[in-house]
Order: structure tokens, then sequence, then C-alpha cells
């Protein structure tokens, strides 16, 4: 910042004659300001973290009742774990990523790390308890010692729901990719696509073009960045980097643009001559995706899936399905939910394993676009549901709590104020958006009355001390 | 746990005769038992934390609802902040406590810390947006490296309401008071009182007894401990710890006596030659609770305040009424909620004081209670929503995805099975409560029919195919 007014010093003198008071005034003027914002320092909170103020909350509280509301028509049960796990549960599963976590510092006792996604911990919970079958769903933050100045945040929300247990084939990937696609639908965020692959089909893409298979996953890494990069570049990295020869990259790339409406491409890669059709792993993928694909049909989900062999997903722990959701038309946005099967994972915790399959759903950006939309309709966001506003003229507190007592124990809800200036009340009940106001001053006490306001028709009514909750009730009822 | 087994050994040994085989058969046992724990050993979660399963979870979520519902009643906003705070948020806030702040490891950057409370950083929150008036709830985990050995968690739920901003003497913590007998009583967890006191009135107890400024907050933090100690351990600790002298102490002891009912304590302690109405701090404290008691009253919530003289609290902020709920002839339990006014913690963070008075609730009891009360009443703790389970007898999983998915577009909770053992699913809705299932198997499929059994009832019937949907949903609006 010094070195900016430095150079704003500079242009200054070249505009104005050094010596002319103008100039001197500026600098004084600059100074000031300067000064002013140290004085008055605020506090701050760590970087890529943030508060949800009242209308957030608002639009929060909304777009996850629809989450939730979802989750629990498929049967979800909820679960909470801890913020933090122990450090050898996080160990060994994130692969580059884990340097992108949080610890806490050791202060004896256990080493501690705040939990990077909900994946690990989940699988962590099934195995604790011996879990043979679950279907759970959990909303929480999540830590990622990520650059913040890429407009992410460090503590940010993910809604997950995942189903582990032994099933028919396919029965628990359908639901979770249905599940999606309700989630989606429901938000109503905008037009979508599910990108979507499975790990076994990749890997015997990988066969087919001759890349070795110590070398799968980090070729997959390669290739799961074609969404950012174009295949010259990747095809480089895959080269240069990775060692792969110029031949195999060029397979690779020509497979790679596959993609479409499933049951097309699975035609495609199915035909006659196909070099999938002689790979053993490949056929299992895509006879357990033809079961996937007519499932999702039926459930009129399919239309909303691209067979895409492209995707690859860069975490390690996927065996089966993967998917990623994106916004369409849209480049560069990431995904906005991603998922996979994981067969493995639990198993690493205990001798026991159970397979499982989920979807991770990112919040922050449902949340933009949810204000964004709230902004567009130019409505007031109540914070608060509050109904009535008991306004009293003066300072007698005894009053108000009678009055706003029988409100809250008729079950409306209310908020009182005490002031001799009644327009600030007015004032505070159209900015809140609240309905009903009870103006009582001198003169309605000594007529045993009290005033009823109705702030959106702007219109008084007396009624009787006595009877003004009943009347409240019945205005309230019939809006 | 190896000094136990030996321990037993020989305790063992006194028993057998050491040749006996009974002896070395028990010792295999052991041994094998041991041994089978470090093969099968689990994954843990750090000490003093805990996962909420299903069950909890819906407990959890019927109190946050009633919890949310009496801070709506009064107009609270929701507010979230980050988990962590920058360190120097929290630094110089909580006195002796400060060392149970867990810190985030220092991987470059800022110096991070889990918040501790819900008040600092409400605090943070006000001055760092300028606000001048707030009436703010937040239901959120705070950390504490407390010793989980006493059965207290390291991570656990606050629920806190407070309201920032200028008022009438009283109106707010009127309204803070009787937020928390409407938590009390609509959570229905047993007889409790608030004890309620003024950190101008004790401070003016402590200059009548004679105790110098200087030692006022030390003073206090022994007072605060005569819930937990008797009188004589209190005054040992304030003469030989804390220099105060005998005749001192003995004074604080007759005065700390005083407690009970609030509007008859309070003519107590004015009455004539009454040494608080020689002291400034008292009269101003004595004529605010009167203000405060008679608004409770008007509210039907005084006869849930006991006035005791000797509620100190151990925080250094606050500077007016303090109170603590606890569980009526229940010792040793501890505070179910507590709080006060603090009119200069604001002040801290920026040039603008903003006074405030709230109210913090630790929810854990409750839930531990909530629980208990359940299972006495022996009903299944539903952790799902489940209205229809969908049974499919074989593996056609695309027949299953067209029925279910019916019932999701129609706004049904629904599940689905396949399997060729109708048993299970029969026993599966039964113990998750799930109070209809729709059976289809072969025959019925060639019938064009599926069978819908009602659980409770143990009664089936068969309906056309196309009309299943539209039967179950009139079974399920009348139950």
């Amino acid at each position: 910042n010094s070195a900016l007014i430095a150079d704003w010093g500079i242009e200054l003198s070249l505009l104005f004659d050094p010596k002319c008071p103008k100039l001197e005034s500026l600098v004084e003027k600059i100074k000031e300001i300067v000064e002013s914002n140290e004085v008055g320092r605020l506090p701050k909170i760590p970087k890529g973290t943030r508060d949800f103020g009242r209308e957030q909350m608002a639009i929060r509280e909304r777009a996850f009742s629809i989450i939730t509301s979802v989750f629990k028509m498929h049967g979800g049960v909820a679960l909470d774990t801890p913020v933090f796990e122990l450090r050898e549960t996080l160990m060994g599963k994130y692969g580059e990523d884990s340097k992108l976590v949080y610890d806490l510092a050791d202060q004896g006792g256990e080493l501690c790390s705040l939990r990077y996604d909900l994946t690990v911990p989940f699988a962590r919970y099934v195995a604790m308890n011996n879990i043979s079958a679950i279907k759970r769903y959990q909303i929480a933050k999540v830590y990622r010692r990520d650059n913040p100045s890429k407009g992410r945040y460090r503590e940010f929300y993910q809604c997950d729901f995942d189903i582990a247990g032994v099933y028919e084939p396919m029965e628990p990937d359908f639901e979770v990719v249905k599940v999606l696609t309700e989630l989606l639908d429901k938000l109503d965020i905008g037009d979508y696509e599910i990108k979507l692959n499975h790990r076994k089909l990749l890997d015997g893409m990988l066969e087919i073009c001759g890349v070795p298979a110590e070398k799968f996953r980090t070729v997959c890494s390669s290739i799961d960045k074609l969404d950012k990069l174009t295949f010259e570049e990747v095809k480089k990295e895959l080269v240069e980097e990775k060692g792969v020869s110029n031949e195999t990259a060029e397979n690779i790339g020509s497979l790679v643009k596959t993609r479409g409406p499933p049951l097309e491409v699975l035609l495609e890669l199915r035909k006659e001559g196909s070099k999938f059709m002689e790979n053993e792993g490949s056929v299992v993928a895509l006879n357990e995706l033809e079961i996937l694909f007519k499932a999702l049909e039926k459930a009129n989900a399919l239309d909303r899936i691209s067979f895409d062999l492209s995707l690859a997903r860069g975490l390690d722990y996927y065996t089966g399905v993967i998917y990623e959701a994106v916004f369409k038309g849209v480049t560069q946005v990431g995904s906005i939910a991603a998922g996979g099967r994981y067969d493995k994972l639990v198993g690493m915790f205990s001798n026991k394993q159970v397979p499982a399959v989920g979807v991770s759903f990112g919040i922050e950006r449902v949340f933009a676009i949810m204000e964004q939309q709230e902004k567009e309709k130019n409505q007031v966001i109540r914070a608060t549901e509050t109904e009535v506003l008991v306004s009293i003229l003066g300072k007698d507190l005894i009053l108000a709590a009678e009055l706003v007592n029988e409100l809250w124990s008729a079950g409306i809800k209310a908020e009182f104020k005490l002031t001799t200036r009644v327009q600030n009340h007015i004032k505070y009940a159209t900015q809140t958006g609240i309905p009903w106001m009870v103006l009582v001053g001198e003169s309605e006490l000594r007529d045993g009355k009290v005033k009823l306001k109705d702030i959106r028709a702007n219109q008084e009514e007396e009624v009787p001390r006595k009877d003004f909750v009943e009347v409240l009730k019945q205005r309230l009822s019939n809006p």
C-alpha cells in the first residue's frame, strides 16, 4: 500500500507544481485517511473463512432444508462426527492433497487434524462401529489450507449422502446419482449435467492405449485436468513428465473424446470390433453401467447424464462408478458435486471390507447463486419470523413485559420496544418485515385500549386491551 | 492394563492352586481376549469427542428445533461464525481458562485457535461489522482442552442468545432471562432454578465487608466455588491464599448466605440500616434488579428465580446482572446455562462500546436427559421418516427404479430393496418403523398388480399397479 501511495505521489507531482499548495493539501488528506485507518483498526477473521450474517443464514437455512428433505425422501439417517479426527485417521487418504490438511497444535496428548472431507470420517465411523449397512447423510464444514486468493474458502460446507453395505449390482449407485439430480433440480440454480464414468472402464482404456498398470493413477490425474487444460497441454504433461509414449498419448487423446448420451455411448463402446469388449475390466464396467443407465432412465434422470470417458477424478480411493456435476455452458467453474464408488476405504480402518458409494455436494456456490436470485427478485430477505412488534411509548418495561408475554404465551412471535419516538419503531417494523404492531401510549392505557397497526396496509384500529391477543391471532391466520 | 492383569494374576493365584488346570485355562482365556483386541484394533476418535449416530441425531434435532423456536419467538436472527478465530481475538478474554484453548498448528500464515465459546466471536462480529444493535442466536460447537476423564466433552454444543445495543434499563436483560426460562420449560427436562445476582451488588458487598478493590476479582473466583465447597473451605482459601483478614472473610460468609425469592431479598437488602443502601454501586444494582424482577413477575417467570448473593461467575467480562440455571435437588451437576451482562467486551475490539447481555446454554446434559426419557418411554426412536418400503422379490433394479421413482415424484418418502428373501425386508420395515410396504413378485407383475402391506396392522391388500401411488397417498394421509 505504501508503495502504491509513493507511486501516486510521483504521478501527482507530474501533474502539479510541487510547490503548489493544492498538492500539499492532497498529500495531507491521504496521510489523514491512512492514519485513521490505522487507529480504527477493526478485528479480522482468518483468511478464507467468513461469517454468515442475517441474510446469508436465511438463505443457508432454505438451502439446507431443501437438501435435507431430499436426503430424508430417500431414507437417509443423519450423522455427525467431530470437527477434528486423530491425525492417523486422515493419513494416507488424500494423496498429494494431504498438504492441505489443517493440523491442531501439539499441546500434549493426541495428534489431531481438522477434517478434510466427510467421506473419511464416515468410513472411520462405519469401521469403528462395525456397521455392515447404512445410508447416511451429513451436512457439515470441512477444512482445507487452500489458496484463499482464488476465491476459495478454507472453511466450507459439504453435503454428503453415502450408502455403505452389500447390495445387488448398482442398487445404491442408482440411488446416489438419482439423489444428486433431485438435489440440483429442487435447488433450481441453473442448467447442469452430470459427467459419469467408471474406474474399471478408465483402467481398461489405459490398458488398451498401452499405459503400464503402475502408471494408471498418475496418468488419471493428468486426464483429470482436461476440463481446465487443452488436450495438447495434457499430452505434453503425459509425454514429458509422466514418460508416456507419443503414440499412447495420441491413443488416449482419441478415446477421451468419447462422450454423450449414455445409452448411445454404451452402444458405441460395445459395437463389434470395439477393443473394450476384449478387455475384462471394461466388460464388467459396461455391464454395470447398462443396469445403472436403464434404472436412471426409468427414474427420469438419464437425460441429465453425460457418459464421458475423460472424467477421471483425482482421489485414489474410487473403485467403480465416478461422477461430477457441472453447470452447463459455464467453463472454469469446477464441479458443484462429485462422488463415486469406494469399496476399499472402510477396509483401511478394520479387517472388514464394507463397499460404499456416495456423493459430496459443495454448497458455497449454491449460496452465492441463491443470494443473487434473491437480489434480482428485489424482495426483503427476512432474517426473523417476528409477527408482532409491541411498541410502548415511554419507558415502562413492566407494561411491555405483561403485553408481550401474552403474545408469547399464545405462540405469537413477538418483539417489544420502549421509546418515546414511535417513528423509529414503525421504521424498524417496515425494514425487518414485521406485519403487525401493537401501539400503547398514555391515552390508550387510560381508555383500556391498545392500537393495532397493519404495516403493509398502513391502517390502524383500536381494540380493547383484553382482546388484543385474540384479534391479532385472527388477523395473522387470515393475512 | 497389563498392570491390572498382573494384579489379577496374583489375586487369582491366591484363590486357586497354581497347579490347578482351571487357573491355566483362565489365564489362556484372558490372553486370548487381550490378543484379539490387539488384532482387531478399531479406529478411534479423539478423546472427549463423540459421534452423533442415528438415535442421538434424532434427539438432537428435536432439542434444536425446540430451542430455535424459542429464539425465533423472540425475534432472534441466526449467526454463524468460523470454527477457528485469529489467536489474538481470543487472547486476554478467558483469564486462567486460556490454557484450555485449542491452537491450530503453525503451518505458515496466521496463528489461529478453535473457538472457546460463542460470546467472544459474537463480540468480534459486532465490532468488525460496526453493528450498533442486534439480537442474535447461535447454536454451534465450542472447544476446550478440558479433562475428558471427568465425563466432560472437549467438543460440545452451546446455544447462545445475546442482545447487543443501547436500550432502556433492563429491557434486554429481562428478555434474555425470560428466554432462558422458556427454553428450560419447553425442553421439559426437570425442575430447575435460576440463581441471579448483580456484579455491582457483588462488588458493593465486598466493599462493605472490607475487601480492597484490587482483590475483588480474585475473591469473586473463591466465592464462585461455594456451590462445590463448604464455606469453611472457601474461607480457608480466602484467608490463607488470598490474604483476606479473618474478620472480612466472616463478614463475607454471613452475607453470601442471603438468597431466596427475589422481591423478598430485595426488600431485605433495602430495609432501614442496610449497609447496601449506603453503597453507591449497590443502590444502582438494586434499582435495576427491582425493574427486572417486576418485569419477570409480569411475564410469569419470577418464580423460577432465586436472588442469590453467593453467585459470582468466574469470567472477568461481566459488568451487570449475572445468572446461572441449575437443576433443583441435584448437587455437583454444575450449571445447565449461564450468562449475564458484559458492557465492555465489544469495546475490546474497536473504539466503540456496544453494551450486551446474553445467555449460553449447554446442551450435552439435555441430550442425555432426553435420551433417558425416550428409553423409559420404550418407544422406537425413528432415525428416518421413510413412509414406504418398495420390496422387489428378485434382482430387477430397473423395475424397482420405476416404482420407487413414482413414489418420490409424488413426494412420498420411500426406500427400495431387492432380494429373494422378503422376510428380511419385513424385518427391516418393522425395526425402523416404516409403516407401509409395496411387495412385488412375479405373480403380482403378471397380473398387473402390486401388494400393499400395512406393517402395524399386519394386513395385505392387492391393488392395480397403476393405482398404487394414489392408494398409498390416501392411506398415509389417514393413518
